[in-house]
């Protein structure tokens, strides 16, 4: 029996013939269970309204940027790329790029839901855009088709978003309130915007902030107390955790007037370069106070140079695939925070990282010590079939199986879903399976294994 | 049928039988495609001239420090593996050291020529020291042994040397204008001599350039007008690109004055060393905006330590074995030239590295977003079967395979190219050959990304 | 038949029966090998005195880092671990922990001493934690199970302790004395606490060894005769090597008058932290002339940051778990060593790394030229099967097979030594069954490969 790439079984699982036959055996343990997706970038708005999906080209080529930014290399400009350009014809520079997308990431998670979700069988190109745009359109229009059908049928228990701190997540209680939506959309506290003295808008957040959250307090006094008031607003909304984007993981423990000066420093537009690395250093230091405090899970991103291109991002703002990844050090950085909350009970702290040098040297050295660090999965570019791999290469033999995160799709596209689930699971399966074949563990032991990385590890990290 | 080692027609490719069939098949799709060598270090005149090649020693040993490093490595000193100590001196010490190649680049390369060049079948060793000298030397004495002849059943269509700017360039122009040469032998424009304020000669060579190619000018000026100009004598003469050896890959925009300044200081003989890195970044910048303006392909080789051991480098000069790769960090570095010429129509700009780290850090995403930015093949060091597979997949899942720049093989080994090419062509099988076993790509599909990888990509890259 | 994990004649080798069929008589062919142990850390004395070894919880908890750095990540405070905290009460934590550790290095080396040195064959757990305990005691208590009786049963040749540079030596001339004892169990020079001056014991150290052996010599000057003097009584006691644990591998070489002014600040207690890197910078120099003097092969053990967790250090003490590698770079940092000493005749100079990166990058390209240095096996963190095969992968391409170590336990889990050669036996041969099936060395020349690496490497590289 002949199938296509999208659903041959045995995609994704090692060539070695032994091999592939243990890893189909532990894939078949986790296929059917449920996606947890404690980190992601989906509107729970789209969800709670269940607004139909607009056409192919706004759902899965504008707002993505992992897949405009290579359309983008091949020479075609961001500007055609823009919803102004018009649906059909963004569609067909997307089919003729089509082919550079053999053996990434993307290419894979499009082919599996153009196949799997939107039942296009054939390939892409100058020549199939138009039939299949149409063939993706009308699935779009069926009702089906919309979000919370889709959420069901993606088998998704829980969902997690991304929010701003002062968002009203009517959203998230509205879905919560629903009997007729059976599925767990949760929120996530991300205060970039509202820590990071270089972000743009970091002044006018910080008043809206004070004067919405302090109960009347202010300077950095209200500030912190508006951090910790909205961390409790998330937290009795069903947030889990809280998400830190910066550029290196430095953390740092002022004492309380360092930090108030440097904060009014900052609102006065006086801070220099050192004095907004400084404060958000203190910062992260801040937010793991208050998670070991409020619970919530805190997990840092940091090591991508944002913004990367300066035209482009005046032209187009941010996300528009021209951020960069750094080289990152952990070991020195996090060992403030680690000194006063490393052993701190109960709290989580998943370090996630672009650069993956610090996977076998730091996080899991880290993370098999300290009882709050755990390592978090492979990340952004990361989450492909390869370096998923070498992810687990490189952690298991120092930190074993329970130390790191569980999957995290981090994704804004949320037909790819499945897709990026099911592949992370088939990864897993094939790194668990060489084990069993190299005799390092018993097939028993790696069936419990690939349930706990795939299922318990989430909800035991997230705390879900 | 029994294969010796080097002419056995599965070499390097990989164990498992499924993967192994499918690469063949691959692998027969190219291996008989001609060689497109796009940066190496032959020299044209040796072509030009064909003169016959000197004794075995002298060919295949003295001028290789890959090969001379690791026979110093072993005990031998530099002193005897120089011309002076005699052919067949160097040659038995050469033979002596031969099973400390065994599973090193170099080894695999010279076994190749040992037999498929030049038709010695045996082990190497002080034994067979006679031997093999005398069995080599026969052969490099017949006719069919001479440059242009080999050029021909190496099957080279392009070969590119490396040259100093105010180079005549006369064999280049004789080999053009030869109507019985059928190759194509292009210059390669590289100035590091000119524009590294470190080197020896740089003064020496700034008030060359200027006199000969200034058109009057003096100065700052006359010395970007001479560089100018000369770029525009290598394109006139077949260049494609123009190649920068520097320590590390920092670029910078200087102002006119400031530019000046420091090429006046540094010309009395004042630039201190963070004036030269400046300097130096600088004028990459300026070779970038000068590759927009003339189409020279810009390639950075950058992370090497040269001359790492002062005392060999007083006896031995430069380029005997001790340059030592030092960390790279491009995503910082290169975006003041990007900023200005990242998206800038036709440049293309081919980073290289001997820091493996930056693969999937920093190149991959840089070329997945700049339409300019194109991977360089591994090198130095890394041009080796296992380093190229991990350099496919470090790179693949992030940019795919239309970012990178194909094989390079930047000898001096003329006799070494084919064996070069062979392993690229089989790496190439190999990596696909998994991803087609693992059902990433279609068998179809991968058969048309080899012929790509192999022939097209370096066409289109150095716009061949 | 069927095997338990701990005895499959087939661990750790690659899962291709073809790879697997050539690496399983590799492996024949130095499975039977006596092991050669030149660094680690079990203490003579206890050879020497043939002391029974204590309780399963005190042999093989509390005394490993590895191991209870899992278990305390796992929530399991460290006061629980603690020999104060009682045997059983130690192995019940140990054991439900045990799932903890599968597919970790650690749990590989134990699961295979339960089995091949104490006969236990059962799975660890809360439910079997008396029945081992008991089992494993009952071993301990039997006359074969001392330490003189394990030596021989394992089939150690020589062993390497790591010592004080004060220490009598007692034990190991006496061991050298013993005509009914017939290994060789030889000391190592180790001086970090009388070389960094920010160990909390410089000061005393100092004064102690110029006291005890400056030949009556003082300040500077008395302070390196004492060193030499006792290298040369550790030389005369069989010592092989002197070995080094620094934070980073800088070195140094200071004029007389400036070594002398920053010691003497140093035991004024003035010194600044630049001040102590300048310092222990300057003294791996010292080491590396003596070295070069007396013969003892020099290892450098660099980048990891000690004690991480303060309040861990301060209830614990050091070697508790914490210790953290950081990113590493040898390019720069030894040059200054290898300026006057690299060509230096019979200097052995190895190199260890807890930063992966550095095999390829640095390494592998600097022992590939110096004939003094040697490639560090992998280590701590990397001693592990999968980290080794990268390791080679890395190392091999640049430097084959004779640059490197061979193997290095490390350990001070005596009963874990065989584990721990075996493993990386069966690694050494399933590498090169890899080039084997890839025809890139021929079986034959594997045969002798693996004999080299396992045997001839470490006696060579070690003086053995």
């Amino acid at each position: 029996m002949s199938h296509s790439l999208a659903t041959h079984p045995d995609r994704l699982l090692p060539a070695d013939p032994g091999t592939r036959s243990i890893a189909r055996s532990l894939l078949e343990r986790v296929q059917d269970l449920p996606i947890i997706s404690p980190h992601g970038h989906v509107d729970a708005a789209v969800i709670e309204q269940n607004t139909p999906f607009p056409d192919p080209a706004a759902l899965l080529v504008t707002p993505d940027h992992y897949v405009t930014r290579l359309i983008h290399a091949s020479g075609v400009p961001l500007a055609q790329l823009q919803p102004g350009a018009g649906a059909r014809n963004i569609w067909r520079s997307f089919c003729e790029a089509w082919p550079l997308f053999d053996g990434t990431a993307s290419g894979y998670w499009l082919r599996t839901q153009f196949e799997s979700v939107f039942g296009w069988q054939g390939e892409l190109s100058a020549e199939t855009a138009e039939a299949s745009f149409d063939a993706i359109s009308a699935k779009l229009a069926e009702p089906g088709f919309r979000p919370r059908e889709l959420f069901k049928d993606f088998n998704i228990e829980v969902l997690a978003t991304t929010d701003d701190p002062l968002d009203s997540l009517d959203s998230h209680r509205a879905l919560a309130a629903d009997p007729s939506f059976h599925g767990r959309v949760v929120p996530t506290f991300r205060p970039d915007a509202y820590i990071n003295i270089a972000h743009p808008a970091w002044t006018p957040n910080v008043e809206r902030l004070i004067a919405e959250a302090s109960d009347g307090g202010s300077g950095y006094q209200g500030y912190l107390t508006a951090l910790a008031n909205r961390r409790r607003y998330f937290v009795d909304h069903g947030a889990v955790s809280a998400d830190h984007g910066v550029r290196t993981p430095a953390t740092l423990k002022l004492d309380q007037a360092e930090a108030e000066a440097l904060f009014n420093k900052a609102r006065s537009g006086q801070a220099t370069s050192l004095d907004r690395d400084v404060f958000e250093a203190h910062m992260m230091y801040q937010m793991a106070r208050m998670s070991v405090e409020d619970g919530l899970v805190m997990t840092i991103h940091p090591g991508s140079f944002r913004n990367h291109h300066q035209p482009t991002f005046e032209a187009f703002g941010a996300d528009t695939g021209h951020d960069i990844p750094v080289a990152t050090n952990y070991t020195e950085a996090v060992r403030p925070l680690l000194q006063d909350f490393g052993t701190a009970k109960d709290f989580h702290l998943v370090l996630f990282t672009l650069d993956e040098t610090v996977f076998s040297r730091e996080l899991a050295p880290l993370a098999g010590f300290y009882p709050s660090v755990y390592i978090g999965a492979p990340w952004w570019f990361l989450d492909a079939p390869d370096a998923m791999l070498r992810f687990r290469s490189a952690v298991t033999e120092t930190a074993g199986f329970s130390r790191s995160s569980g999957f995290i799709d981090d994704t804004r596209a949320f037909c790819s879903i499945p897709a990026r689930h099911d592949a992370s699971r088939r990864i897993e399966a094939s790194f668990l399976a060489r084990l069993v074949a190299e005799h390092r563990i018993s097939e028993d032991r790696a069936h419990e294994l690939i349930v706990d990385v795939v299922d318990s590890s989430p909800r035991r990290v997230f705390k879900l």
